[in-house]
């Protein structure tokens, strides 16, 4: 993998002064054109030996380039913020807008080279840090984020000759830290684990270029002839079916919303009683030491006038504003759109100890958008298992993830228009999308079995509940919640 | 203050049911007003004695108004990341966009609140308090923010009342918290601090209103009228001139530009072996443990091809890429115009240990703004203080803040903009927009020696640089930072 790079290649001064202007030119023009594209992004992932040269690199992108446009994303040890959310929480939410370079330094290779820089490397682990970094590079080139890995190599002689060279002066010796020393004893294991990642990681929409970096001629040389190549380079889409096999997606769903008990009613007392002990149960359990480590998750789905907004009422009364944030999902913002499907959903991951409600949630892609044909058929395809993904990635950090979907039946619905027509106050919940959306009853609950038979998942069940009667309705959230929350703490 | 309030008045439920039809749809309208206004937005600030049912009526609110469009935000203890920026970050961040309806509990006004109702409040640090929330709330106002403040009051008896009931069923005891007990004993030194607190920030441009809350359907209509009353109405600017007497910002400015010497020059060997020092001590200063309680800001203006790209690329070689964010800062996107000006900035300060660099900055308001007329006269004239004011609290949560102003004169900005447009990768540097500003040299000029004569503070100091001498200059903002790093760690 390393062969030519160990072989230090350098480039004269005259070659490297001639490519200079050629390639800064073309570079420029490239980032122009990639700007005007609203659907396209780069992401730039710089790895490598320590001491190779990788700061100075993106250094000359942002000279070479116009910085306007490039975000350096450099991450150290994960903050506190940081550490309350999924691991790759951190990178979703920095994510550059399309039409942007981003430069990424200690990326989400850095958990993955250390299992493999040990000297016995835990073949599970291994396996689990490949598996989350395909999916994840997958969802992000499949929704128009190019991604180019850059290793930055040079041979433990020149790695040497480097820092004896800094150290020999007193004005650069502050270039070499104490982290610097330590690395060149490691510096075979090192090679060895770049190795190893590259090999494992090398997926044509996501490949990795090996940078000769001993000589800073050729570092920069074949640094800015990669970048350029990638912008100018029509994306690769991911060829594996990472996420669903298609044939997955096509099978007939059984009908669940026709196996629903629509008479279920409840009667005020009993109403009034249950729900204050249900709202007791969930307020001690949001306030319980073990709720301090966790977080929970609510997405809320249903036909229009199911009572959503009256369920989460009901949820966030025995809650303390102050523990609790709302969502209410519409179609994204113009801001929104410029960045993956997924992006506006992790950005609004709940900290440890805090609760998140979506009044409509990341299921709109499966929803909404694959029937009134907002995403395209591969892009809703692939997003039961993108959905899937990041809730086994929320569960897995400890979330508490439930979804509703709130069922009436086509004549309650049709009478709750009728009121919200009819009440001065209620009339602005009722628009003509409602009634569009009525006339395509049959494509939504097509679409919403297909959902239930893919997503319902034990990371994140589905709740599937009758809701002609609110009260029933009502109850039986607040006890699937509950008895979820009592079962987990 | 409370006179009213303290006899607990009471609406009868036929008298509640007349005005709930009334308000809310009058509510709704206004709201649904306010949402195609791009220039204005509501905070209602939401305080009062505990158990007067604040988080009901925040409740209410979000089911009378179309919830989609109200953020309530709600803080408690502030966290990890908040207590590494100044106190207000936390409401900055979270500012709703204009056009939407703000709810916040748990308000600036907590700290003031507590100094209060201490036993003996220290007379000093109420008067900073004040200080501060009147300057933050006229900045506000100013910038198209309207605030209403409500306040939740009942007599000691009607809480007593309320929690005795609560108790006495076990349905609702949960409702009552330790926190809620212990507030029963302090009700009269919390109504006092109340009562304090209103009588020195009940502002015409900021209100406060007395919410009478023993009876629920009371506490509803008179929520729901006030809010009602603040969306309908012209919003009020601030009367007082918090920020600067319009006399101090027409009086004339000495000329600092015309005092600089740029004849200045370093040669190449002495350019050489200063940088790597400077870096080196730079490097050092970043490093240290004292910097890990506070943090650098970095704000670079100056002419157009005045060199602070270069300049800025000198400072980040001393440094960790993971420690650095830089700011490159253009015209507002649409999305920034929807907040007051200065909350692009607020969002970009760094944490603790950590450097933020702005390739310019906020004082794009007193420059640009200014100069081609994109801000109101009196936008730009009070920015001066407002920017004081940001720079005195970053300072003031011990952020070394530093401003430097590249300066080249009118002939050697000619000679770099004509080299500029030779080089086929260094032309994209040079737009028409860069020429027409250079015919408004003396605009210019004058704009910035008004900026350097308000706002050159202690707090943060401006570091006027001749820079005609690309190497001077870029040694000269390194000799300033170590100076002032070395200075305070």
């Amino acid at each position: 993998m390393f062969a030519e790079a160990q072989s230090d290649p350098a480039l004269s001064k005259e070659v490297f002064e001639a490519e200079e202007t050629r390639l800064r030119t073309a570079l420029l023009k490239a980032q122009y054109r990639q700007l005007k594209r609203e659907d396209r992004g780069l992401l730039i992932v710089v790895a490598g030996i320590d001491g190779a040269g990788k700061g100075a690199t993106i250094n000359l992108l942002n000279e070479w380039m116009d910085p306007r446009h490039i975000h350096t994303l450099a991450f150290g040890e994960p903050t506190h913020d940081e550490q309350e959310r999924p691991p790759l929480w951190r990178y979703w939410n920095e994510m550059p807008a399309k039409g942007k370079t981003g430069i990424v330094f200690g990326s989400w290779y850095l958990p993955l080279l250390r299992e493999a820089a040990r000297k016995k490397p835990r073949a599970q682990r291994l396996t689990e840090y490949v598996d989350t970094i395909n999916r994840f590079e997958a969802s992000l080139t499949a929704d128009g984020i190019q991604i180019i890995k850059l290793w930055y190599h040079l041979s433990a002689k020149a790695q040497a000759k480097r820092t004896k060279n800094l150290l020999s002066n007193p004005e650069t010796a502050w270039q070499v830290t104490e982290a610097d020393r330590k690395v060149q004893k490691k510096y075979d294991r090192i090679c060895q684990a770049g190795d190893t990642v590259i090999r494992l990681l090398n997926a044509p929409h996501a490949p990795w270029t090996v940078i000769p970096s001993a000589d800073e001629h050729m570092r920069a040389v074949c640094t800015a002839q990669t970048v350029l190549h990638a912008l100018e380079q029509r994306p690769r889409a991911p060829k594996s079916q990472v996420f669903t096999a298609s044939s997955e997606t096509r099978r007939r769903s059984p009908d669940r919303f026709a196996q629903l008990d629509y008479s279920a009613t409840l009667d005020k007392d009993d109403y009034e009683s249950e729900l204050s002990q249900l709202q007791g149960r969930l307020a001690h359990a949001v306030r319980s030491k073990a709720f301090a480590e966790r977080s929970l998750v609510l997405a809320f789905e249903g036909q229009d006038a199911a009572g959503k907004g009256g369920a989460i009422r009901r949820v966030t009364h025995a809650l303390d504003l102050r523990q609790v944030d709302i969502h209410p999902i519409s179609a994204p913002s113009h801001h929104e759109l410029a960045h993956p499907y997924l992006w506006r959903f992790w950005r609004r991951l709940p900290r440890q100890g805090r609760i998140a409600i979506f009044d409509r949630s990341w299921y709109g892609r499966v929803l909404v958008e694959r029937v009134e044909g907002l995403a395209s058929s591969a892009a809703w395809r692939r997003a039961y298992g993108e959905i899937n993904d990041f809730e086994h990635q929320l569960a897995g950090h400890g979330a508490i993830v439930l979804k509703f979907w709130l069922a009436v039946t086509p004549a309650e619905q049709l009478k709750r228009f009728r009121e919200r027509e009819r009440s001065p106050f209620k009339n602005f919940k009722i628009t003509p999308d409602d009634w569009r959306n009525r006339e395509k009853w049959n494509l939504y609950t097509q679409a919403a079995n297909d959902m239930l038979a893919r997503t319902d998942t034990d990371d994140a069940p589905w709740h599937l509940i009758a809701a002609n009667d609110k009260r029933h309705a009502r109850v039986q959230v607040l006890r699937d919640i509950v008895t979820a929350m009592e079962k987990t703490l």
